[in-house]
């Protein structure tokens, strides 16, 4: 068996870290060929002595001249900044391409990364968000595969495994409903970002656990589950499943309900998608235990006290540039809560109002989406000095 | 796209019935060229008008005459008994037979169907159970395949389908628990045929809706499953699931679990051996609705109050002729229970004493076992008397 040559994008995040920890259990199967990460010099110097790329690119000059410092040994490259990450998306012996950075900031270089031929496993999800028909065109045209690594659509890819596209009715995604699933409308408005921050089942990075609390991260997989299955909106629904047990589902034409389950572990996708289509056994990870469990739930979604869910079916169905344009006011929107200058439910009143302002570009090119992105993070600011002024008033 | 053509041995049973209505609603695919039905003449008549096949098989000669008389236009052949039934099991120009007879009567004319290279869709479990190691091998010889319509091991047949089978850990049936769930060993004992025939959640025959709230009906499925599927004893486990939505599942050697879920209809199961490895729009029946059954809960099975569990386990590991003992004796006592000949608890109890006492035989023929099955049902009758002769001292 050939070895697979990876080159990760974002290898200090949780999804690099977890894949290079299969690396470190499959050195058979894997190699970490190239790494890129953003400023945690740290961990990034701890995996270049451990796997030994060939190269790696860090942030900026001033985080690359620290890791250069940190390795004195390491004979391999040691680049800086986007041109830096773009080089490692297009290492020419990479195999596999695992696009992991976080935000905007990973759309370039996994375009490039499929324009020069590589399968693309993707964790981001805002690239297919933002540039879902131009990441897909551009994947058909290199003949490569965009795989998903996202737990949701990760399980999905599993229940569609070996069936006929053709025969598939609808896909149920899974939301955990976040820390507020039964929390009134009224108290949501005082929510604070440390109850936020408190998801009740998956351990992730602030951002997409505050995206977790409004169903803003359920709605961008409604998005990113259009551009990956080609399925239209009304085929794509989503339920609350508080346990985080059952990943999501497929249904059928004849009323057959596909799922994927298993222990909140994102080993578990990561490794399906490393292998594919073969599975690798993860002996170091516990079986699901359904009597353990006990009861598996689920629960229609309220669009009511979550309407970013509805944003986002509005922003798919809108189609163009809409879509990146709520994502880009919502990372504006997060930040701005999490820095405590807007309140909980602000998020989805100013998203709104910047949808609303935008004027729609229907088929833009990449820079007419990353203007209508830069234009929507613009407004979003100028917004949430407004609420914050309101709020004060 | 060519009809497939079918041969029902058992139209006129639940799994034939429905078989035939998706006939009728896909007539441009399918078309049942050979019916053989037991004493339900009227039925097996009304079929015959409607369906137009070339063969029938009614379970005797009174029967056959009986319905010569009631399709005095048909023009097709009209056979009776054993023979007939083989007939239609091997009738020359079917694609696919759907072995639906109840009990050991379809055993000989399902390994016929096989050896006469017909695809076999089975319901009938009794076939793998008594002679599973003969069934295997002939279909290996003949290089047909041999389709389970079970929904448990449809299910898992789903589940399993586009995947590695050597990266599947373990499979795991689903069981509703039956009526009997919560109920206290104590009160077991008492429990009557009227109570017993209540399922909560499958419309089925009276023998498999006794031997679900025994256990036994899952029992007889994982020595099922272990021939469907060659799977180990211990790679298949049983969960009770009082709901019954999920149907069963596959644990892969990545923890990753498939589950098939769907509404308890049998329509579901068998349109997907019909049509595979295509799927049929089944818009007559309601979708699957998860959040209206609000919660799956899943349990332990409890092999002290359901014995009849155990009992099949430790059949599977023995092997050789054990299994088709252990069926033939419940079969008797399911009957001798049914008319309160015997009690409720008295059906494990007795069907274990029959285990032991019987000589095993490794490598059984199939005269070798319908042998011990005659002699598990003569053993077990002469038990239910001693039980009988107990309960009333």
């Amino acid at each position: 068996m050939a070895v697979k040559r990876l080159a990760i994008l974002g290898s200090t995040g949780s999804i690099g870290v977890t894949t290079l920890d299969l690396v470190a259990r499959f050195p058979e199967r894997f190699r970490a060929v190239a790494l890129a990460a953003g400023r945690n010099v740290e961990r990034l110097a701890e995996q270049v002595r451990r796997f030994e790329p060939q190269l790696v690119a860090a942030a900026d000059a001033e985080s690359a001249a620290a890791l250069r410092a940190a390795v004195p040994d390491f004979r391999g490259t040691i680049l800086a900044g986007l041109e830096g990450i773009e080089q490692v998306a297009t290492v020419p012996h990479a195999d596999l391409v695992i696009s992991a950075l976080v935000g905007a900031l990973g759309l370039k270089p996994t375009l490039r990364a499929i324009e020069s031929g590589k399968d693309v496993a993707l964790a981001n999800k805002e690239v297919l968000v933002v540039a879902g028909a131009l990441v897909q065109a551009a994947a058909r045209r290199a003949g490569v595969n965009v795989f998903p690594l996202d737990s949701e659509h990760n399980a999905i890819y599993q229940a569609l495994h070996g069936h006929r596209r053709g025969d598939v009715r609808r896909i149920i995604l899974t939301a955990s409903g976040g820390p507020f699933l039964r929390t009134a409308r009224d108290q949501l408005r005082a929510v604070t970002p440390a109850q936020a921050l408190k998801h009740p089942t998956w351990k992730m990075g602030s951002k997409i656990t505050i995206d977790s609390s409004t169903l803003m991260n359920k709605g961008l997989e409604v998005i990113e589950a259009h551009w990956l299955f080609g399925l239209a909106p009304d085929q794509i629904d989503v339920v609350i499943h508080p346990q985080s047990i059952v990943h999501s589902m497929v249904e059928y034409v004849d009323g057959s309900v596909l799922a994927q389950l298993g222990i909140p572990d994102m080993a578990i996708p990561i490794s399906y998608i490393l292998a594919y289509p073969e599975r690798l056994p993860l002996t170091h990870l516990p079986s699901l235990n359904l009597v353990a469990a006990g009861r598996l739930e689920f629960v229609a979604p309220d669009l009511e006290r979550f309407p970013c869910l509805g944003l986002a079916y509005r922003a798919l169905r809108r189609a163009g540039t809409a879509p990146a344009v709520l994502n880009a006011a919502n990372e504006v929107l997060v930040d701005a809560f999490l820095n405590e200058r807007i309140g909980y439910l602000d998020i989805p009143q100013i998203a709104g109002q910047v949808m609303e302002r935008h004027a729609l570009i229907e088929s833009p090119t990449l820079d007419e989406l990353l203007s209508a992105d830069a234009a929507a993070r613009a407004m979003a600011s100028a917004l949430t000095t407004g609420a914050r002024l309101e709020a004060t008033a």
